[in-house]
Formats: structure tokens, C-alpha cells, sequence
């Protein structure tokens, strides 16, 4: 997947506006204990999920929402995030990483080099080709 | 919220590549029956993003995924779903709306207009101001 970087699809002139401004869905989905892949619930989503909504409504965050999400598929790299419309990828473990990601992310519009998930970050047998 | 259209944020010199090309997010949210809102579930979203998904598969579409969301709080246009990066929101009642989201906007990058949610969809109590 690496090679491969297409434009946004979005028609700025004809589609509606963005309805949220930043949209960011946390997998929260559980698997059984002791599956091979694991799960972002059993790595702590849920929990993430919950503090990340609270903090963004603290820190006054306006046209942003945090929403759970069904298996994102990367769960190797989990508890997993993606923010859109941009369709940056992170991991975070700790509310910690939730309160930069949001500061540094979300309201400041930069990015969070050591939390982000890459082309590099690829589940075992879903490797391109 | 009509009058605020900004620019995709996404940068695409130094962002990693989208990892779904087409990432849909389909609200499965559920509320008490009665609840004044109604919930996309009520509405029948569980239904739709289960057939959505085999769809999607079926047709063969690469790098598109199908997941389920909580509230995106647009409630009452539900069973409501968007899609991103272009974050453009629709609302399917039936099997054949969702056949015609997945062959026009998904696979062949058009648009739906008789299922989009438009900026004049707000929910009650959400207007701006």
C-alpha cells in the first residue's frame, strides 16, 4: 500500500460542507480473550474512547466529534484511531497520548509524529499484493 | 453551519497514504423505544450496515471498508451514514439505497443526491447560533 497516495475525492464546490470539522472514530471493538490478533477493546479503547469524548467537550472543541467505531482492521497497532476528513491514523495508549493528540491534532492542527500509525504498520498477512 | 466550507486539512506531501480509500461509517446506535430522538438502529441501521458489508465484498471493492459508528447525531435522517475522506453523509431506508451508494459513490466516485444529508438537515436543537 505504500506506493499508492490518491487525492481526497472531496468536491469542494458541489458537496455539502463538512458537517464536523474533525470527525475521529475509536475502535472499540472486543474479541474473545486469546485471539491471535487481540482486540483495541482489550487493549483499552473502550476506556480511551470515554476520556477522549469528556476531554474534547472540556476543552471546548467545537464542529469535533468522537465516536466509537467497529474493527478498524489494524488491530496489531491498537487501541486504534483515525481522524477525518484527513484520514490520519494513531495509536494511544494512555490519556496521556489522548490529551496531545487532541492539543496537538485536533485543536492546533499539527501532528503527533510518535503516536501516528504509517503505511509501515501493516497486520501480519495483510500485506500488499 | 450553511455558510462554513473549509479546506480538507489533509497533507498530502507528508501524511502517510489514506489507508482505506473509501472508509464508510454507518450509525448502529440504539436508544429506548419512545426516546424523542429515534435512533439509527430503531431506523434499521444494523440491518443495512450487515448488508452493506457483504455487499462491498461481493462487488469486490478494494480498500473500501464498511464499519459501524455510535451516534453521529444526526438521528432523525437516519439510518445515517458518511463517508470519508469527502465526508459526504447519506440516508438509505432500503437494500437498493445502499446498492446504489456502493455502485455510484463508491465504486464509480459519483453521487447519490436523492440520499445525501445536506447542510439543511439539522436536527432539532442543533442549529447554529
Amino acid at each position: 500500500m505504500a506506493d499508492y497516495h490518491p487525492a481526497v475525492s472531496r468536491e469542494t464546490e458541489t458537496d455539502p460542507p463538512l458537517w464536523f470539522d474533525v470527525h475521529l472514530f475509536v475502535c472499540t471493538n472486543r474479541r474473545p480473550d486469546g485471539h491471535r490478533r487481540g482486540s483495541c477493546a482489550a487493549r483499552g479503547g473502550e476506556a480511551l474512547r470515554d476520556y477522549m469524548k469528556a476531554r474534547a467537550k472540556e476543552m471546548g472543541l467545537k464542529r469535533v466529534r468522537v465516536n466509537s467505531a467497529g474493527c478498524l482492521d489494524r488491530c496489531e497497532f491498537g487501541p486504534a484511531m483515525v481522524i477525518y476528513p484527513e484520514g490520519v491514523w494513531y495509536r494511544a495508549d494512555t490519556r496521556e497520548d489522548i490529551d496531545e493528540i487532541l492539543a496537538t491534532h485536533v485543536r492546533d492542527k499539527g501532528r503527533v509524529p510518535r503516536l501516528m500509525l504509517t503505511e509501515k504498520d501493516v497486520p501480519p498477512g495483510k500485506e500488499k499484493g
